[in-house]
């Protein structure tokens, strides 16, 4: 008989979480999983007690559902998705909603979209974020895709996901097709940024400072106190502190190989194929590719000399303010990055997005959670129509007061011999948004000279000229060579 | 009646140079373009005294061709090709020979060579550089694809290539199916980078020492003698000096938004997609991307504060030399990431590369031809198995030598606030490479915190362990969520 409110299927840690977060809530849940098994093991451990029901078979996990009938996939993203879908398809009525929670590409979630609509089916892609505990206890979740769905998954959504301030949710809906997924990767890429930046300030406080493990966390625990409050820094301090059985902390004996599972890659080739500088996303999946060279390394390091080992001799305790404020500064720049690359998206897809809604979204419940994205929130709030966050007064001023930090920071490190890709193209990226005249003009002028590319003059905008630069050679203009 | 060696179509500057090219070596060619009257033009105008002969239709082409037949294609990337292949396909037999000389993606013609091959005709892809001049008197030629093509147009394809040394010819054969296109592809990525590391002295050049143009371009072609010997290092010299018809330097008139035909763009893409730490290409991109954001830039300039302007106090000569070794440093370690490339790329194709004879196709003809090319091309020769070039004697102590001054130059450049995307990308990666303990144990140990995806120990590689950080929450490892 009919009686669960929504059905999940894929009973890996995430799914598990979110089941049990649904329950606590009231609501009926009804459990799947490809390996039976494990569903009368979840109903046998982890939801001993609820009021969750299993089932044995699609079949069977249709039967138990309401109509509109809701089931969420929390499967590996790619054919799985697609598998399951095909299946359930002749099991569902129009009208009926299939969420995928899992990291599926947006361009997935946009053909999945389409199909299932011609099938009378309301597909929707919804980021999830906040791991095993903001899946337990209240995600972040950026829902998109067929908007006919929202009102039937609204209270259960809204109702899961992580609360802000006076109960907001950290959950709206986002767009159409993959406007929920697309805004999920970038999350991601976020994350990716986010997480590289605390570990430039960690190798620079433990080789630059001679900083030890409690003295670390005792940082990243005032820093939390600062603009810099997130969960990223919180569990910094408390992986820094964490002891192994033996006494030792566990942190140093990591192998220092990042893996990565290809939403950060994902929204770097995006900002490649938009055209937005993305540049902070870029450098730290590109330091997650070379930490994971790890053999390569290690044989380098024997043979590449470094500069001169000189001992710090500058102040500890402002050097480890400037460390906080140029982790401060390189982050707002990340973040504006980020949203000029969701602005570009939503041009090139036609997309209605909300910027400060997204920033709320954010705000809790997910990996990058912190009291900075209620600052972005409230600037889109003074201006929906904001350009870049660098351009609000807020920002702006924020940047311009870590600046000196920054740059000593930065200009250290590169004197010392610390790697800091992150620190490094954010500042770089700040001194080329504030260039009226950049020196791409001679770029210009050299694809013109070997390539006949043409170029613009200043004061001749949209008027293209090719210069015969070398008095001999053709002075036909390319159309089909480039370069 | 079949008196023509080779047909080449598309008329544009490079389809008509390479034609003039061949017809210079004594080889017959048969132009044809869609847009017949451009044949027509040629042959009264560029063409006239030569033995070009024209076609007014692909039949009428394909007639006047020796067997087996030679029909290289140069036109645009894309659909053009395919169109034409369709086209041409009915009208040849099997063992002609079809070649796609455009910038087509490597990917596009891994698909036509297979495609091809099926029908028994030969598909060549060849990269083809060197822009209107060396098209007309020696381009550098990377071609790949079937390999049964290359006895039958290796005789026009090294006759018509640059030469360089004792007359060796800037061509071979890359490899089997995209081979030769993926290596052009790397071939314009590394032009990017070399493009933008020259604006990054330029700038520090115009703005830290307030040189002029004219002392600018001397500069420049001093540096012509050195380890930076190379094409563009001799055109920017060209064009600081070149003089527009009221007198005054055409460069500072030229509008400084970057354009881009997507090739270095890919460059990148492959880098992400491959996992290989492709940071300078990369940066060059997004610094075009950035460039092109002209009006934002020029609001932003109105806005946002740089540092204290501060008046250079050093010793200007010996900065000049500083941005000299700081460019040339990191020119070694956008070739290392380059070869770094297609050593993947070559793994994941299965492909058989001879990198030294990479680096002598790019040695000359090519835009970033080099004398630096022909350092590579001896690396190589020393250790054909070399991993990296970093850890070859030469670049190794190259990059030693230099560091000190790179050091320098990036961090007055960063207190002056003169942005430097690849000159500090390349500093940090080179500073990453030679770390055998970089700072990602603690990514591994924060993915592992928040999504349970566990971390290897230094001590134990290849096992993966999982920690319940925080005492409360689930044990059970992540397996579909993706951070």
């Amino acid at each position: 008989m009919a009686q669960a409110d929504i059905a999940l299927i894929g009973l890996a840690v995430m799914g598990q979480n979110l089941i049990l977060n649904m329950n606590d809530h009231g609501f009926v849940v009804c459990a799947f999983n490809r390996t039976v098994s494990k569903v009368d093991d979840f109903l046998a451990n982890e939801a001993k007690g609820t009021k969750v029901v299993g089932a044995r078979s699609l079949e069977e996990m249709v039967s138990k559902l309401k109509k509109p009938r809701r089931v969420i996939l929390l499967v590996k993203a790619g054919q799985a998705v697609d598998d399951f879908i095909e299946k359930l398809v002749p099991l569902l009525d129009a009208g009926d909603i299939i969420i995928d929670g899992g990291n599926s590409e947006y361009r997935d979630t946009i053909r999945r979209c389409r199909d299932l609509k011609a099938k009378g089916i309301l597909f929707v892609g919804s980021g999830v974020s906040g791991g095993e505990e903001g899946a337990r206890y209240g995600p972040s979740l950026m829902p998109g895709g067929n908007k006919e769905a929202w009102p039937h998954i609204k209270t259960i959504f809204q109702g899961i996901a992580a609360k802000v301030g006076t109960g907001e949710p950290c959950c709206d809906w986002v767009g159409d097709e993959g406007a929920g997924h697309f805004v999920k990767m970038v999350h991601n890429g976020i994350e990716y940024g986010d997480m590289q930046l605390i570990c430039e300030a960690y190798h620079l406080m433990r080789d630059v400072l001679g900083m030890g493990h409690e003295e670390m966390a005792q940082a990243f625990e005032e820093w939390n106190k600062t603009e810099l409050d997130s969960f990223l820094i919180e569990i910094t301090a408390n992986i820094l502190k964490f002891q192994d059985t033996d006494g030792k902390h566990l942190l140093p004996k990591i192998r220092d190989s990042a893996g990565q599972k290809g939403t950060g890659k994902w929204t770097a080739i995006s900002a490649l194929e938009y055209g937005v500088p993305v540049t902070l996303i870029g450098e730290a999946v590109f330091a997650r590719c070379l930490s994971s060279l790890k053999d390569e390394r290690t044989q380098a390091s024997r043979k590449l000399k470094g500069p001169q080992k000189v001992q710090f001799a500058g102040d500890k305790k402002s050097f480890l303010e400037d460390i906080r404020k140029a982790l401060y500064a390189s982050k707002i720049i990340s973040y504006a990055q980020g949203f000029m690359l969701l602005r570009q998206a939503a041009t090139e897809f036609g997309w209605t997005l909300n910027y400060g809604g997204i920033a709320l979204m954010w705000r809790g419940g997910c990996i990058i959670r912190s009291v900075f994205l209620g600052k972005i929130k409230e600037a889109f709030d003074r201006n929906p129509e904001l350009q870049n966050l660098l351009l609000d007064d807020f920002f702006k001023s924020a940047v311009e007061n870590c600046q000196d930090s920054w740059r000593r920071v930065v200009s250290t490190g590169v004197q010392v011999g610390i790697p800091m890709p992150c620190f490094t193209t954010a500042l770089s990226f700040y001194d080329g948004y504030r260039h009226e005249m950049l020196p791409a003009n001679l770029i210009q002028a050299q694809r013109d000279y070997f390539g006949a590319h043409t170029y613009e003059l200043l004061d001749k905008p949209g008027q293209f000229i090719h210069t015969n630069w070398t008095g001999h050679g053709g002075s036909v203009s390319s159309s089909s060579y480039n370069a």
